[in-house]
C-alpha cells in the first residue's frame, strides 16, 4: 500500500533548506514548549515547528477520529495508543496540508501565525512518557569488540548470543531529550591490581551510539506477539546515547548486569521518525547463522539503512566526527527484538522504548563507543583542535546524528547533543 | 518524636479481630474500587476498608494542607510526593478519627455508610504507578545459596557483593497486585548436555520471597542522597513475589542479567505499610565485614523485624507453609540501597519501587525460593495433601504473608496471593 505522505515528488510551501533532515516526506512527531510557554504536540518541516494542538483547534484534522485534546498534551502516548491507522491518517493529512499546491493554510496568514514557529523559538521535550525502557545488545560487531576487551578469546560471544536478542532493563527516570547536560557520575570502582574498591568520579565516561524504537500498546499480560505482526506495533525511532561509565560498569556488572554505570543518563533525539517515513529505507540484515528458533524466523527486509555519526565538541572548540556507522548491520531486527520481548508474555505499552544496543560497523572508524574506538582506552583519538581523547572529558559535547537517503529524499533524525558536566555539587 | 498514630494503647470503635494485620496502629494506604465501581485511595482497620476520597469530601481532613482531589485518585503518587510531614499528619488524623473515644464519625451513621465498607466488597488495585522498579540482591544467605548452585565453591559471592548492594532494573509493566493470576511463561532454554536451545513452557517456575519499599520524590538528576537522609524518602513497604523462571534465567542471564526469566510477572501485596507504622520494629542488621565505604556507613538500627512466610496451595487443596523467614537478616539496609542507587545521580521519583532481593534465613526451612528450599530441584518439598513440589505447578497458588509483633501490637502486610495458570493461549 503506498503511503501518500511518502510521495517523493511532493514539495511544501514551507521552504526546506537543502540537506534538511525534515522535508515534507518526513513529518516526525514531537512535544515542545512554544515561546508563549504552551506545551503541545507538533511536527516539523524544514526549520519550522508546527503546533498540532493549534491545528486541531482550528479544525485541520476534521474527518479523522481523534479525542478533542489529542494534540494538546504533553506526551504522545495517547496518540501512539490509537494505533497505526490513525498515525497514518494524521501524517497523510499533514503532508496534504503543507503541500505547495494546497492553499488552505498556505494562504491564511492569521492561522499560519498561530500554528508555525521557527524552531529556534521552541524547546523540545521528551516526546513520550516512557513506562519501561529496555536496551538490547543486538550488534554482532559490538558484542565481539566488547568480548575482545573483557572475555576469553575462544568465546568472544556468550553462548546464547546467536540464539537470543540479548537485552536488559534500563532506567526510565534518567532518560532526557537532546540539550540537557549530564553530570559525570560518582561511583565505586576497583583500581587495577587492588582488592578494595574506591568511591569517586568515574574516570571512563563513554557514549554508546544507538537507535531506539517506541511502541504502541502491544499486548495483554501473558500474550506473545508473532514475528509477522511485530512491526505493526512499532511507532517510530529516535537516536539514543546510552551514556556509560566503564570503570563503574566493570566493577558492578557481575552477576546481574549494568546498573549505576548506565542509569545516570540516557539521551535521545526529540523527534520520533515514524516507521512509515522510514519505509523506503528497508534493507536486508546480515545472514543469521545458525538459523534462529522458529518464533524468531522472518523473511524479507526488516533492517533499515540509516546512516549514523558521532562527533565530540570540546568546550569552546569545533566538533570532530569520531565515528560513522549504519543501522543496517544490526544482527537482530526490531521485530525480532519485540517478538522475543513478548515471547514470555511480558506486557509492552504505548510509549515503551527499546534501544538497539551499540551500533558498530566492521571497521575501526565505524565503532559505536570510545571503548571500541580506542581499544579499551589504549589508542587515543585525535580531535581537530589537536587534543586527544580516550574517553569523554568534562566540558565535551557528544553529538549524534542520523539520516537516510535515496531517490533524492533525505529523512533525518536531527540530533541528540549532550554536554558532559563535572560531578554534581550538592547545595 | 513519638508518632501519635503508633500509640499502643489506642483502640478503635471499629471492631478489630484478634491477630488482624490491621489494628488502628497500622493505618496502611492503598487504592481500591468500591462496590459502586468508584476508584479511591483508602485505608483499612480490621476488616473495614475506609474510603479516604469520601472522607476528604466530607471534610474530615480539614486543617491539613492537601489538594482538593488528593484522595480521589487512582494512585498514591501525588500523596506520596507531598512528603513525610503530610503522610504523618494524615495518618495521625485517621488514628484520631477512628479512636474509640472520638464520636465525630463514630456517631454519624450517614457518614459511616458512605465511608466504610467490608473489605470483601472492594477490589484492591496497584497502590502506585511504578515509574521504575529496581530489584536488589541484598541477602547474604540467598547470595551464598545461589552461589552454591551456580558458582565455583571457592567464590560463592561475586567479588563486589560485600562492597555494593548489588541490584538490577526490573520491569514496571508486569507488576500486579495480589489476586491477579499469572501464566506460566514460554521461553528459550538449553536442555542439559545440549548445545542448541529449545522454545517451550518454562519447566522451573519459582517464587522469590521479598519485601519492597516505595519512595517519594528523592532527588533532581545528578544529586546524591547522603545515608543519614535516605530514610526520609521511604514511604512504606509491601511484600513482593519476584516470579522467576529458572531454566530461562540460566540460559539468558549472561552477560547482562535476568530479563524474560523475571519480567513476565512481579506480584505485590496491595496495602503499603508506612515506615511510621514499622518504626517500633527497628532491628540491628548483621555486622558488615569488611566495613562499607564511607558513603554507605551508618550507625543505629536500620533493619526491620518483619516475619515472613510462604505457603503453596494446590488447586482444590489446603495451603502448606513451605518457608518462614525474617527481614531483619538483610545484609544491606534500605537506606544503604537508596543511597547507593542515587550515588551516581540516578533520579528516583515518587512511586518508584525497590525490591529487597530474596529474603532467606540461615536454615534450610527459612530459604526464600524453591531453588534454595529444594537445593536446585534435587530434594522435593512435601505438601500437606501428600504431593511433592520441586518448583511451582500449574494451578498452585503461592501465598506470601508478613507481620511484625511486639508490645502486644501486630502490624501486618496482609498477603500477596497469586495463582499460576498454564501457558497463555492466544485467541
Amino acid at each position: 500500500m503506498p503511503i501518500s505522505a511518502n510521495n517523493t515528488k511532493r514539495k511544501s510551501w514551507i521552504e526546506v533548506p537543502v540537506d534538511s533532515d525534515f522535508p515534507i516526506q518526513n513529518i516526525p512527531f514531537g512535544v515542545f514548549i512554544t515561546k508563549d510557554d504552551v506545551i503541545t504536540i507538533g511536527t516539523r518541516i524544514g526549520d519550522c515547528a508546527i503546533d498540532m494542538g493549534a491545528l486541531q483547534q482550528l479544525n485541520y484534522f476534521e474527518g479523522i477520529e481523534l479525542t478533542d485534546d489529542m494534540f494538546m498534551q504533553d506526551t504522545l502516548n495517547d496518540f501512539i495508543s490509537d494505533g497505526k491507522k490513525t498515525w497514518r491518517l494524521v501524517r497523510n493529512r499533514l503532508a496534504e496540508l503543507f503541500d505547495e499546491t494546497n492553499p488552505k493554510l498556505r494562504d491564511n496568514k492569521e492561522h499560519r501565525e498561530i500554528v508555525i514557529f521557527n524552531v529556534k523559538y521552541i524547546e523540545m521535550q521528551l516526546p513520550v512518557l516512557i513506562g519501561d525502557y529496555t536496551d538490547f545488545f543486538s550488534n554482532k560487531e559490538h558484542a565481539v569488540n566488547v568480548g575482545k576487551i573483557y572475555r576469553d578469546p575462544e568465546h568472544l560471544l556468550s553462548p546464547n548470543w546467536l540464539h537470543i536478542p540479548v537485552a536488559y532493563h534500563g532506567r526510565s527516570s534518567s532518560i532526557i531529550p537532546s540539550g540537557i547536560p549530564v553530570h559525570r557520575p560518582m561511583g565505586q570502582t576497583l583500581p587495577n591490581g587492588e582488592k578494595t574498591p574506591v568511591f569517586g568520579p568515574s574516570r571512563l565516561v563513554d557514549f554508546e551510539l544507538e537507535t531506539a524504537f517506541i511502541t504502541t500498546d502491544v499486548n495483554v499480560m501473558g500474550e506473545n506477539i508473532p514475528i509477522n505482526e511485530a512491526e505493526d506495533y512499532i511507532f517510530g525511532m529516535v537516536i539514543l546515547n546510552d551514556w556509560s561509565a566503564r570503570d563503574i560498569q566493570k566493577w558492578e556488572y557481575e552477576p546481574l548486569g549494568p546498573f549505576l554505570s548506565k542509569n545516570f543518563a540516557t539521551s535521545i533525539s526529540p523527534w520520533i521518525i515514524t516507521m512509515d517515513a522510514l519505509e523506503p529505507f528497508r534493507a536486508k540484515g546480515p545472514k543469521q547463522d545458525p538459523a534462529p528458533l522458529p518464533y524468531l524466523q522472518q523473511k524479507g527486509k526488516h533492517n533499515f539503512d540509516i546512516n549514523l555519526e558521532v562527533a565530540i565538541q570540546p568546550e569552546n572548540s569545533e566538533a570532530t566526527i569520531v565515528t560513522i556507522s549504519n543501522v543496517k548491520h544490526m544482527y537482530w531486527s526490531m521485530s525480532q527484538q519485540l517478538t522475543h520481548h513478548t515471547s514470555n508474555g511480558c506486557r509492552v505499552n504505548s510509549g515503551d522504548m527499546m534501544g538497539s544496543g551499540t551500533v558498530s560497523g566492521t571497521t575501526q572508524d565505524s565503532f559505536g563507543s570510545m571503548l571500541e574506538l580506542t581499544l579499551g582506552g589504549k589508542t587515543p583519538i585525535k580531535l581537530s583542535d589537536g587534543s586527544e581523547r580516550k574517553f569523554i572529558n568534562d566540558g565535551d559535547t557528544v553529538i549524534m546524528k542520523g539520516f537516510c537517503k535515496n531517490n533524492g529524499v533525505r529523512i533525518g533524525f536531527g540530533e541528540v547533543s549532550t554536554k558532559l558536566l563535572p560531578p554534581f555539587v550538592r547545595k
